[in-house]
């Protein structure tokens, strides 16, 4: 339900912010309100644009006199019900997209929240820089959104996630005040690391309204499309490569035949690398400053996984635009499976080493329960995380019915496997109550007492993550 | 002053432990009851040493019905008075140092709070693996003082801090729930990052029990001491040995030849690898899983810093021997800066890119203030952190008369150049009210607020960290 707003406070916002930072234009609610075109549907009296920190800060300050409730959104690309206002005052950080500041020897950035990730990227290639983070929503996603949510993406195996690329951050806490947190320190141990608190609070613990982010050296690419037998092989695979290639595995995504063949027969422009029977490929990055190095530390680690039995076949990209064709591939998945059919899609992870197990199980506990049913199992194996999808042929039925039952059992066996049914998306309102379930009590506890503590007036994207 | 424990809650404490689980012995208290000798010098009525998780929270439980405080210890080799007990009671967790799994394919392990880091680097090295934190207490420092401290080390720039290589947790909570957070998953966007918030909180939020914690593929290590002309130039290297050999550059110690002749004149065994006149010298590492690329890696890094003018000379370990011999000098400057004479050591760190111009002001209002005083400035300058000490050669006076003074000009220079007053070491008791003052407030606040909401009862390592 949508807060009823006092004049006084309206008057107080549209003062504080000026005339380009807050919007009533129906049209421009409804954009602010919905996301994945209109599936997810809120609503929201006012969309409030603060163009600075300190404005940002005042407006806060300002709901937390009036006990209004606010939802921050970034470039609103979630996937779980945390950034689409649901009566909230909607705080869309887009006018907040500069880069502050780059710091070459400190291979350091200040960016504002509302820069998109390509304007972080951007700034570190500017400089000759790698800032790693990269995912599909890239040129839409924000950074601010991408800290809240502690985004995942396809070099997390590498450089970690988005938290792991925080050096500081400038929030605004729910009293209004401002903490100044922009550090671009590597070694500060001088209390409780709070940058690590509002990282994944997905807005309910404060305003991100900047960061510092870390950058690396930049690398160059050596990009190799493996079959695979099994999903056992898959995890040995990751194994062996890691021992021969060290930490320059900087990605590793396993994908089903049946994938691939979707994709070669829905997605224009695409063609399969390595044509075959079995029933898994690997798309793997070995990354080094060197190119002829990260080439050959590709070649042995994979001449020596065929001694091995691990792999059936290997081909190495030639050239980038070959290594951006094996990327496309993989990349158009989620883009094909939503052309295939209905289809139940779930981010979970499980540890690397309970993979091939925990697949076997599920699926087969799915086709128990739905016969018919198909799968379209992907992602980020390195890092333990599947995008596990149940899918169905046009002209079968029984998904849509059996959505509920499903989702409880791919939940149920995530947890037997010591997984986690949110890997990578986070929690929302979409995920709060059954995490609330599934979640150790004392951890939950725990997460309320923080909230209470910190937003004891509850405005701060109230009803996410955990309820009070 | 040491708390008076009523009879009935020490006989429910002894009950709950068993005999192998307490001592009133004089000796045994009085032994964990200081550090570094006597230096620090602090009282406990009885030693309390779990043996199981479930003692531990048993034990937790009893002190918070009897509101009875606790001074958890690992292995009491902190550097900052927050694992002494001043009156409270000292829990040891040394009873707790198993292995209690490893997961090769998942690469980790859970270890318990207990067990040295040596044991946990032997578990990692039995799979053929690295656990990559070492630091000189290694032998005797704990897990959970480790984790609780947010330890730091030689290895920091590739692989991070202690927090960075956790991946799960288990903690007593101050109520004494268990918190089973032991989850060995690399992705989990499930909430706040519990684990993030107990790591570094010097064990005043809870009493961490075990973790679980990330393995590394092995590596080959290249070894180099390079002598260099300036700071400047230092940083410059170390910028031009990242952009040529990424993020294999593992370690980056800077040296000052004052501390390799004090080395070399007080520790037996010890030589100069490159005898030069310059001010400076980096021993830096290049590590990969093939050898011989490590050492080709190093050389072309070296060989074009030499044609950029960066460094004067270099000589490349031919042995482990010869590397080990060159990293004694590195280690022995702490044992060699204390035969030498008075020193006032501090633990700091800046951003990286502003080390040359902290140096040279923090060192000219020294010597404004102390005109005999001379300098040991050596750390890990990869990570902006440097152990700074203010010496004075035996016959000079004035260091100990002008302590405060001298600690004022550094911590001030240090907030002046948006640096942190404990990079490493932590807060405990020592530096406590120092950073609430240097601190944000709104970090302070925030702080305060998280130890009330987390510990009401204030059991849990009071007065360390944040007073409340």
């Amino acid at each position: 339900m949508t807060q009823t707003l006092s004049p006084e406070f309206l008057d107080a916002l549209k003062d504080t912010l000026g005339p380009q930072g807050w919007s009533e234009d129906p049209d421009v609610l409804s954009e602010h309100a919905q996301a994945w075109r209109g599936v997810l549907q809120g609503e929201t009296p006012i969309v409030a644009k603060p163009g600075s920190t300190e404005e940002a800060a005042a407006l806060v300050k300002l709901c937390s006199q009036h006990g209004v409730a606010i939802c921050p959104q970034g470039g609103n690309t979630g996937l779980v019900d945390a950034g689409v206002p649901h009566g909230e005052i909607c705080v869309s950080m887009r006018r907040m997209n500069k880069v502050r500041s780059v710091d070459v020897f400190n291979n350091s950035m200040v960016v504002e929240a509302g820069a998109p990730l390509v304007t972080a990227q951007q700034a570190a290639e500017d400089v000759n820089r790698l800032f790693p983070l990269s995912l599909g929503s890239e040129g839409t996603a924000t950074i601010g959104g991408l800290i809240s949510t502690n985004a995942g993406g396809v070099a997390v195996l590498r450089y970690g996630m988005m938290r792991d690329l925080l050096l500081g951050m400038e929030v605004v806490l729910p009293s209004g005040e401002i903490w100044d947190g922009l550090s671009g320190l590597r070694k500060n141990n001088t209390g409780y690391d709070l940058k690590h608190l509002f990282a994944g609070a997905e807005g309910t613990l404060g305003l991100v309204t900047a960061a510092t982010l870390k950058m690396f050296p930049k690398v160059q690419r050596a990009t190799a499309w493996v079959t695979v037998e099994s999903t056992q092989n898959v995890i040995a695979l990751l194994a062996h490569v890691r021992e021969m290639a060290g930490d320059t595995v900087t990605s590793f995504e396993m994908i089903p035949a049946n994938a691939v063949d979707m994709v070669l027969a829905d997605i224009e422009g695409t063609r399969d690398p390595l044509p075959s029977n079995l029933a898994w490929r690997v798309l793997m990055e070995v990354s080094f400053s060197d190119e002829a190095m990260a080439r050959k530390t590709l070649e042995t680690a994979l001449e020596t996984a065929f001694e091995k039995g691990l792999i059936q076949d290997a081909a190495i990209a030639e050239s980038l635009a070959q290594a951006k064709a094996m990327w496309m591939v993989r990349e158009t998945i989620p883009l094909s499976k939503r052309a295939y059919g209905n289809s139940l899609n779930q981010d979970i992870s499980v540890p690397v080493s309970k993979i091939p197990a925990f697949m076997d199980t599920c699926n087969a506990r799915i086709v128990d329960k739905l016969p018919t049913a198909d799968f379209v199992i992907f992602g980020h194996v390195g890092d333990g995380n599947l995008h596990y999808s149940v899918i169905e042929a046009p002209g079968k039925t029984g998904l849509k019915e059996n959505f509920n039952a499903l989702t409880r059992i791919i939940y149920d066996t995530v947890m037997e496997f010591d997984g986690s049914i949110s890997a990578e998306h986070g929690v929302g309102r979409l995920k709060r109550d059954e995490l609330a379930k599934l979640r150790p009590q004392a951890a939950t506890d725990t997460m309320r007492a923080i909230k209470k503590a910190l937003d004891p007036k509850g405005i701060m994207n109230p009803n996410r993550v955990v309820s009070v």
